[in-house]
């Protein structure tokens, strides 16, 4: 179903019933003493809904998964949540007994000081791996954010920034609609930037068939006041993320902390509504387009990213084959510093298709370029042989910030995309780090 | 079989019987007219042997395979050749019809000029893909070639400049040993720097369970005056290149032309020998000592690289799996980086394993490093958790130019290694070429 929905400011509280902050506390400087703070960023957030929400979440599928993704997962598959604290600046990642109780107690914690039920708290982490929290300064931001909590757009921006790490800038969405004959609101705010192939599920379990090579740490955290059972908003969330989140890619690295949340506080008053109908389409087609809007601001603020293409793979033997052909020309070095050159390279393209686990033939590919969601494709490849599109057309074709990048692979009926990034020195300055400066070390 | 060699010189004139001689044929120019041929680089190569050879190959399993390729599968199961002919500037892949007439012109016109019989010629190419060979330029430079031919350490090095591409420097090695009572030399050429993760078998066909991601151009040229049967050199050079071409990566993309040839012309008089027994395990060790001296000298001067890291992965549920695992870390974008950053970050390796097809479980996971083939390991992680090794100490094993890296999954027998590089600006500039002056376009 596509459907227009109107825009609207405030993003995480822009539905009614929601409150959030985010503070400076300090995590950081890692600990070490020695790290720039970088103008002391924000790293620190809650937010809070007045009543108890309906809660779906999905999360990374990498076996190495952080502290907060393990809390989290057994809370959502409970259904109910009232809150979400999140750090920036540290992932809680492989910290053993230590970070399970850290977790623990950052819950714990939200939960006594906003004066919600025990179980009632999530939280998510993002930032160096292997290094435990400093739960002296969490503990502090934590008590110091709680009696900030409002719903302008300034707290909203303020959320936003605090779950940020290497991103240049908040991402944050929220829309209006209608549902059920009441005046819904959806808003949402993620973080991404490095370690960027998400391949979540909801209960972070891998599914049988793994896409290929999944990876990078995004967080993303949803609100509605929408009315929706938790089992239905769950199954709107999985499919949501299976055409937003999970087909972005900034490196291919999957990161241990990947977490997307949904809280839904039914405070809209629509009337509820199962799997299937109206009201489910309708919130699906919004709840899709908000994480999409989300998860294509994380490939534009990507680490070093100059330009972003979308791959779309038609013709595959299968669903799955489509979707190893796109992944593969998305993560294919040598395609991605091509596209950073604006090289309308199809050598390298095909070459990767070829590699990938995806059947392909050569005589029967087709490799084409367009504007952004444009019908009109400039195609350089027909049935494996180059067209007598002139060079200079391509490169012009292969030269602005945004283009899609169609193949066909004439095979079958299988179809998948991919939104993709360049790879710039950037990319590489940014993340080699300093070692003689720890805090200049990504996670 | 571990056995020393005594290192000679004449790379692939080393062993009595061969001859060539390598030179500019204005191949590299891509017929655009506007390239620079950055001082007339040599691009065209014969190497011919007195008498017709035993022959073996491993060819790119990529399904986008180049007409040289085609040409050489059927040509190499006959087991019987006399001469190859290479160029470099242009990889003749994804050229059609055309490109499958112009390999066999080159066979044809090779066979002719030397008078040797028909089908004992083979090709390689190696460079841009999807442009047609100039072949008014590869027909005189055939013809310019064959009165030059020779055996001395200069004929054997302009051979291993005609090879390459990216390269910075020719790449060559030959040994002498004894084999069946008589002195026997082995000798080898290759080039490769970029689109370099092999996956080669001995027809191109693929096997049942693919490596994780495989890919670039890799050419090799071994030369032997050992007598060897077809097929006993056939199962010699399987082993081999699995030890060694198929064990490196520069930048995960598999190559259209990945190609290692190995003639065999039998002038050494050994008595013929079997598979098993021991002068099959005294070949073996040579050719795998040949083919990991010229698969080491690949990653060494692969684009832009700076370090070299042996990725030695110990006790995978199954090979399998060690191979999988080996493989993500090897890949990784944000190890990669690290790895130039000099930067000890197991954090990164640990999420590259845990996304990796391989079973990981964090509280089995040792990470460490150490000096090339040293057993003196310093860990950074035991049992998934940090140990006491100061960030300092880390830091200086992850310093030098090539180190090893160690990581024992704990949870089988499983083992593999990956030789590696790491991913630099420099990497990304050279890729990205600059449209406006095509011949800086890369394969």
């Amino acid at each position: 179903m596509k459907l227009k929905f109107k825009d609207v400011d405030g993003a995480i509280v822009a539905p009614p019933g929601f409150r959030t902050a985010g503070v400076f506390c300090d995590i950081k400087r890692l600990g070490t003493g020695k790290g720039s703070n970088k103008g002391q960023k924000r790293d620190l957030t809650l937010i809070v809904s007045d009543v108890p929400c309906a809660v779906a979440g999905m999360f990374t599928t990498n076996q190495i998964c952080a502290a907060p993704v393990k809390v989290c997962v057994p809370r959502v598959a409970k259904g109910i949540a009232q809150a979400v604290v999140v750090n920036s600046g540290n992932a809680n990642a492989c910290t053993g007994k230590q970070g399970m109780k850290d977790a623990l107690a950052m819950t714990r914690l939200v939960e006594k000081t906003l004066g919600i039920k025990d179980g009632y708290a999530l939280v998510g982490s993002t930032g160096r791996i292997g290094v435990n929290l400093p739960m002296e300064q969490v503990n502090s931001g934590i008590l110091a954010t709680a009696p900030l909590l409002g719903s302008t757009v300034e707290h909203a921006t303020h959320s936003a920034e605090a779950i940020m790490t290497s991103d240049t800038k908040p991402k944050q969405v929220a829309i209006e609609f209608k549902l059920g004959g009441k005046t819904v609101r959806l808003g949402g705010m993620c973080k991404g930037a490095g370690m960027i192939q998400p391949g979540m599920s909801a209960t972070g379990a891998r599914p049988a068939a793994l896409p290929q090579g999944l990876h990078a740490t995004m967080l993303a955290f949803i609100t509605t006041d929408a009315a929706v059972e938790a089992k239905v908003l769950q199954a709107e969330l999985r499919e949501a993320v299976a055409h937003s989140f999970n087909r972005i890619t900034v490196d291919g690295d999957m990161s241990t902390n990947d977490t997307v949340l949904v809280l839904a506080n039914g405070l809209a008053g629509n009337p509820k509504f199962k799997v299937a109908g109206k009201d489910f389409e309708i919130f699906q087609a919004a709840l899709t387009h908000v994480c999409l809007e989300l998860a294509k601001k994380i490939v534009r603020d990507g680490e070093g990213v100059h330009r972003v293409v979308t791959v779309r793979v038609t013709g595959g033997k299968s669903l799955a084959e489509a979707d190893a052909a796109a992944r593969a020309v998305a993560n294919s070095a040598l395609v991605k510093t091509s596209w950073h050159g604006g090289d309308p390279n199809w050598g390298r393209i095909i070459d990767a298709l070829g590699y990938s686990s995806a059947t392909v033939v050569e005589s029967q590919v087709d490799i084409g370029y367009s504007a952004p969601g444009s019908r009109k494709i400039l195609w350089t490849l027909k049935r494996g042989q180059p067209t007598k599109a002139t060079y200079k057309a391509l490169c012009a074709a292969a030269a602005p910030e945004e283009f899609d990048l169609h193949i066909r692979l004439n095979l079958g009926e299988g179809a998948a995309l991919m939104y993709a990034a360049d790879l710039t020195e950037e990319y590489v300055e940014f993340n080699k780090g300093d070692v003689t400066d720890p805090a200049t070390l990504g996670g």
